[in-house]
Parts: structure tokens; sequence; C-alpha cells
């Protein structure tokens, strides 16, 4: 008779991600049990209500509305914490790593939040925190930025983060309709939440920088401190000039080695169609990865998603149940303050080429000075499009695309061009990517 | 006072990858002593001629060309066999194994030829080997498929594994140059070899595809006994027809699971304009794996190259060096016998459409023929292609896309065809990427 080891595991949460790694632990221990050479046994999950409807079928006695069945159990090894939110998720961490429990988490809202607390918690409890699902979904990001890279210096990481934001985006290009037709039928796709603030206005974009920002940079950024714009303002109008101009619009969080630090910032920008960012439409995520050794790398795969979350989630089990997360989790040392760290350069000085729209009259005189206040700034023209006005003394939208310049600069010239009379409304500028 | 760890390293080999291994542990050991807790330390790098000039520099005392100082040597814990070759490369490998070194190796050739036996003798003497630089160069595709799909079952993978190949198509289809124009000018740039035969035959590619099966299916496929086909034998006229249907020629290894065991095919492959594979251009490569829980993911990037590929050893080096090399060497148990095999299936029985293009006489009852031909192994017409003949009594290409049909029935309807007095050539026939 063999005897197969087994690792018992707690889950903290059973909504979409939860009941989703219940099932590939409950329908296909065979394949845990291969790849960690040991069964991932589910002991416990706990609940807030246990008369909610769940979408997974789980055997008698695994069920729990009192979290400390699983905070005490002592057999219990590691706990995958799907609970979400930020607060309360953070005490039941803390408590778990204190109760001598490996965590498993998809939450980078709570590392967002309190990542540094959190690490430094498990490493004085001699527990490890993994958190493959926290970036990206299904795309094993993580673990590439962890492990694979290790002969590189990373010199620039740039992602599509948020799959919602792309499913927007992508019918905003491909049927032309504005942003508030197309939230409303995302939020009835479930590709949106019934509150999608976070998502849209690029918080959780940025939050998912931060992390990939440390992993790929060692800098330990303060997510909120990261410029950020959302699509939430992004007006079809801009949408058809980039396309017109051979460009899509993706919202892009974007991380870059700079002599003077790790610029990050996040927001609207073209990409060149044809290019692969440019291509990932639908509610996918893609990271692209520039580094002095390897070259280029670009990684594609669903964002979000239950099946998705839930393959991330379970590869940290087996990677938590066979011992790997904690050799990397020692060596690398997340968010520790002895590590040196990479620091963020003021965004201000960040360098890129812009494309820039002013809704002006159409009266003479108008481009001078908008080009003399570029010029004053020391940015260049690399292109101009001016459309006929649709009806004599309508507004007329101007579009510049510039060579290179600081995002200072940039902001500097759009104050001074907003000044202007026969400028209608605030200039819109957005980074286009190289 | 600090002291810091080494793990010392011995190089077998220091061509274009070695000397690219050697820069990255020489010039950078910051980074990999800050990735692995522990400085990697170049102790001996063994060549079979020492007045050979070499692109990087050694301290004194490094290079031998006595490759047992490698093996004798006791303080040396980790060898990275990039000699290249077959025989010789597998003697070395046994005797460091023997010694009690673990092993990196970028030799798929080797693994293709020996992987049972090395396998066996590294854990007959409690040692590793780490191939990540085996498959796809720079991308990371092994630890990928070893570590992050532990949730999964992995459905299919489609791969761009020869970067020489893909180099050679894409010039093929930009530029209109037939394929023996093109492989003058691979070779003169140092994108293809002195001798390109075992990578534009596909022999290469069948060898990845072995490799990358066996941890994706847990199949133990003899690469040799994988139906392949070259891009030596591609026409160009098949590249301008494929161009006016829509799709691009890449040379794609394909392994997919079906009902009656592992579909594994290599060779020349329409892929649909606007898809990610077919997007692919230059000498990268790229793998998309699907699979039950995460769905589609895809990875992008150098196939080859010096500091791409060193970029993979010292990742290995490094995953040796921390631990997690023996963590999943020991629990995955690569090409052991002991573990359950996915059966191989037949190929015949692999279904998929097809291109098929025939030369015929522009005479009267051709085109019912060839239909009948097909008609009768059950082979459905999706669309049809002929175009009027260049000169009176020239042949007149004929090209036809088919329905979802298995490779045995075309193979049976292609001989029927080639056998009719009015089709002037062997039907030239190809995969269909869905």
């Amino acid at each position: 008779m063999i005897t197969v080891e087994k690792t018992k595991v707690g889950l903290v949460g059973l909504g979409t991600v939860g009941s989703g790694v219940a099932k590939i632990l409950l329908d296909h221990g065979d394949r845990t049990a291969r790849q960690a050479g040991r069964v991932l046994w589910l002991e416990r999950a706990s609940v807030r209500d246990l008369s909610k409807p769940r979408d997974c079928d789980l055997p008698d006695g695994v069920l729990t509305d009192q979290i400390d069945e699983v905070v005490n159990d002592p057999e219990i090894e590691v706990v995958a914490e799907l609970m979400g939110g930020v607060e309360l998720a953070r005490e039941v961490v803390l408590k778990l790593l204190a109760a001598g429990k490996d965590i498993v988490t998809a939450n980078k809202a709570l590392l967002a939040a309190h990542g540094p607390e959190l690490f430094d918690a498990a490493r004085k409890h001699g527990r490890t925190i993994a958190f493959e699902a926290s970036v990206a979904g299904g795309i094993p990001i993580i673990t590439n930025l962890s492990q694979c890279l290790s002969g590189n210096q990373v010199e620039s990481l740039t992602g599509i983060l948020n799959g919602t934001c792309n499913f927007i985006l992508s019918k905003m290009h491909a049927e032309g309709v504005p942003y508030s037709d197309v939230i409303a039928e995302a939020q009835r796709l479930g590709y949106a939440e019934a509150d999608p603030a976070m998502d849209v206005d690029g918080t959780d974009t940025a939050q998912k920088l931060a992390i990939l920002s440390h992993l790929a940079f060692g800098a330990h950024p303060d997510w909120a401190a990261i410029p950020r714009v959302g699509i939430d303002t992004l007006d079809l109008a801009d949408v058809r000039f980039a396309q017109q101009m051979g460009y899509t619009i993706k919202l892009l969080g974007i991380a870059q080695l700079t002599d003077t630090g790790l610029q990050l910032r996040v927001g609207p920008t073209l990409a060149r169609n044809g290019s692969q960012l440019a291509d990932v439409s639908g509610p996918f995520n893609a990271v692209r990865v520039t580094a002095d050794a390897v070259g280029e790398l670009l990684y594609y795969g669903p964002g979000a998603g239950q099946m998705a979350t839930a393959s991330a989630v379970v590869a940290d089990l087996v990677d938590t149940a066979v011992g790997r997360t904690r050799l990397t989790f020692q060596t690398l040392g997340f968010w520790s303050n002895d590590s040196e760290q990479t620091k963020v350069a003021d965004p201000t000085d960040a360098v890129g080429r812009y494309y820039l729209r002013m809704n002006t009259n159409d009266e003479p005189g108008v481009i001078a000075q908008i080009a003399t206040a570029l010029a004053k700034e020391g940015i260049s023209i690399a292109s101009f499009l001016q459309q006929e006005p649709l009806s004599e003394g309508s507004v007329v939208p101007l579009v510049i695309m510039t060579h290179d310049t600081t995002d200072g600069a940039m902001q500097r010239a759009c104050k001074a061009i907003s000044s202007f009379d026969e400028v209608k409304s605030e200039p819109v500028s957005m980074l286009v990517l190289n």
C-alpha cells in the first residue's frame, strides 16, 4: 500500500474564485497530487453566510461560518484568503500567520495597502505569502518575475492589467460607442462590477503595477503616488482620432528604469496598430517585459474570470506545498526594508511622445499661439491634424503628435494652452507608446 | 562583516552561449546574488581549444582544456553543459552526475536522444538536471509548464519553436522571395547555421515539441516518430496563395490532447492573419497553451541568441543554487518510467482543416475528378480557388480549403489525386490552424 502525504488546505471566502479553487481541489485531486507529490486536501472553507447558494459541492463538514475553525485547526498548513476587501482581510491574514499557516492570496488591494506589514509578519512567524493571482489573473507573471529573469536587469514593464478596461476600450474602438454606453453593457455581461470605479479610474492598474514594480525592479512604490488617469473620462473623439492615425488606445501601466529612477504611470496610452499590445482585445491582459539579457518577452492571457484566477491560486497552493514558495520567499525578501530599494523617479521627468487634442475656435492665429506655447516648453511637433469645422463657427478639434518631451513640459504647455480664449475646453494629452 | 555564501559553478563549453553565461556571472554577480541569496561563483570553464579567441574575459585560472578539472573539482556544485553535440555531451553529463554535480543544459538534441537515461542517472546520483534553455531560447516555457499550470489539464500546445525557420518564412512572405534565396541571406546574417538541415527540416522543432509534450501532457514521445515536414520544400507559390486567402504560413509544432491520445505534428501550417501566431515575425518564438482552467496563454520572446539563451541558463543556475530545481525535479519525476504516461495517438487520426494545392492541366473534367476523390474520403470542400492559366495550355494551380477531416483521409485523397494524368505534380497539403 502506498501512503500518499496530505497537505491540508483551508479557504477563507467561497465566492467566485473560492468556488473555482474548491472545484479544482475536489474534482481534480489527481492533478494537484501529481504536481505536488502530495494530495492537497480541502479541509475547511469559511464563509460569512452559510445559507448563500454556492457554485460548488463541498463534502460534509468542510463549510463553516466560523473563521476561527480555519485559524485554529492545527492540521491546516496553508490557507487561501479569497474573501476580498482590505481591513478585515488584513486582520484575518495576520491571525492566520500567527497561527502558523502559510498564505495564498488573490487580493491585490490588500497587498497594495498592507504589503510590507503582512510580509514582515510572515517572516516573523516563519511563514510565506504567495500572490500569483493578485496580478493579471491567469498569467503567471509573479512567478515569471520572481524566478525567470534572475540573470537580467529588467528595463521596462508595460502591462494591460485590467480586463474590464480592456473590454470597454475594445468595444469603444470596434463599435464607435461612448464610454457611458459600454460600461452599462460590460456590467450586464459581468465584465464590470456593479461599482466599477476602482477598475475604470486606474486604481486597480496602479495597485498591480506597484506589485510588479517591486518584483521587477526592487522598488517599493506607493501605488497611490503613481500618476494615474482612468478611462472613465476618455472621450470617443480621441478614440476616433487615434484610429485615424493608426493607433489604438489602451489603459497601460508602465514602469521604466531611467537615469533618475523608476518612472511609473497609469493611463490611456496610444499603441501603434499591429504592435502586440494594441492587438490585445477583449477582457484579456498582457505584460511586455524588456530586460538587458533576454530582450523582449510578452505574456498574454485571461486577466480575470473564475477558473483563470483559480488556476493561479492552485499553482500557488502547489508551490507552497512543494516548498518552492518558501525558497523564493526567503531569498527575495519581498517588501523587506532590509533590501536595497530602487528609487521612484519624479513623474514630471518622464520622457515620451504625446498625443494632444484641443477644441478651438476656427479663427486665424490659433495654431500659431498653440505652436508657440509648445515651442516655449521645447516641445517639437511631429504631426498635426486639423479637420474642417462641421459648420461655420463651430469648434474645430486640433490634434498634435509631439516628439519626445517630458511630462512636466507637457503639463505646463497644456496649462498655457487652456488659458487661451480661442481654446474651448481643457486640452487632452495622452502618452504614445514607443 | 557579512559572509555571503558561494555556490561554485563550472561551465563546459565556452562558445556563444557559454560566453554569454560567463559574462552575466562575472559582470553581474550582484544580480544573481540578490536573486539566489548567495554568490554564483564561476570557478572553472573547460574548452576544447585554449587558443581560440573568446567573447569574454575570464579571471586567471578559470579556463582549462581539461574537462576533468571541472568533473573532479569537489567544490563545484553545479555545471552548465553548453558544449553542444550529442554523444560526447552525454558522456560528460553522465560523468558530472556521477561526480555529484547538478546539471544545467541548453542541449535539446541531447535530451531528445538520451533524456530518460540522463534523468535516471540524475535520480540515481541524487542530482538534478535543469533545461530551461533547451526550448524556445529566452522564453521561460519550461518553468511555466513545470510550475504554473498545476491546477490545469493542458489541452493543446502550439509553438513557433525555431527562430531560423520563422525568420526565413517572414522574409518569404514579406519579400516574395523563394526559400533558396532567403536561406543564403539568413546564413550571412547569422540567423542560420552553415548546415541548417536540422532547423529547416523540422528536426529541431520536433525535438523541442517532444520535450514540451512531456511537461505539458506527461507523454514520453519519441521525437523521431513525430510526423514532420520542414520548410526547405516549401514552394513560394503556396506562400502567395496563403496570403491571398488571408493566411500566413508558420512552421508549427502542435500537440493536442484527443480522445485517442496525444496528437503531435510538425510542419508548415496556415495561421489566419491577425491571429497572434501569424503575427510573430522574424527570429522569434511563441508558444500558445490552452488549458481547461486558465483558458489560453501566449508566451512570446527571442527563440535564440547569445544573451537570451544565457538568460535562461542563468535562471536555471539560480534555481539550482536556491533549491527550487531540486523540489521540482523530485516532484515531477521527469522522464521517469514510474509515472503514468499519456499515450501518443495514431497520427493518421489527427483531425484538422487542410490547404490543398494541385497543378493541373486546364482541361474539362479535372475539377470533377478531384472533387470526387475528396468526396470518396469524406472530405468536404470549404473554399476553392482557381486562377486563369498564364498562357494557353500551361498548368493551372487549383487551391482547395477543406472542412475538418483526418490526416489519413487527406493522405489517401492526395495519393489518388496524384495518380490522375491531368495532375502534373504531387499535391501539396498543409494543415490550417483553427
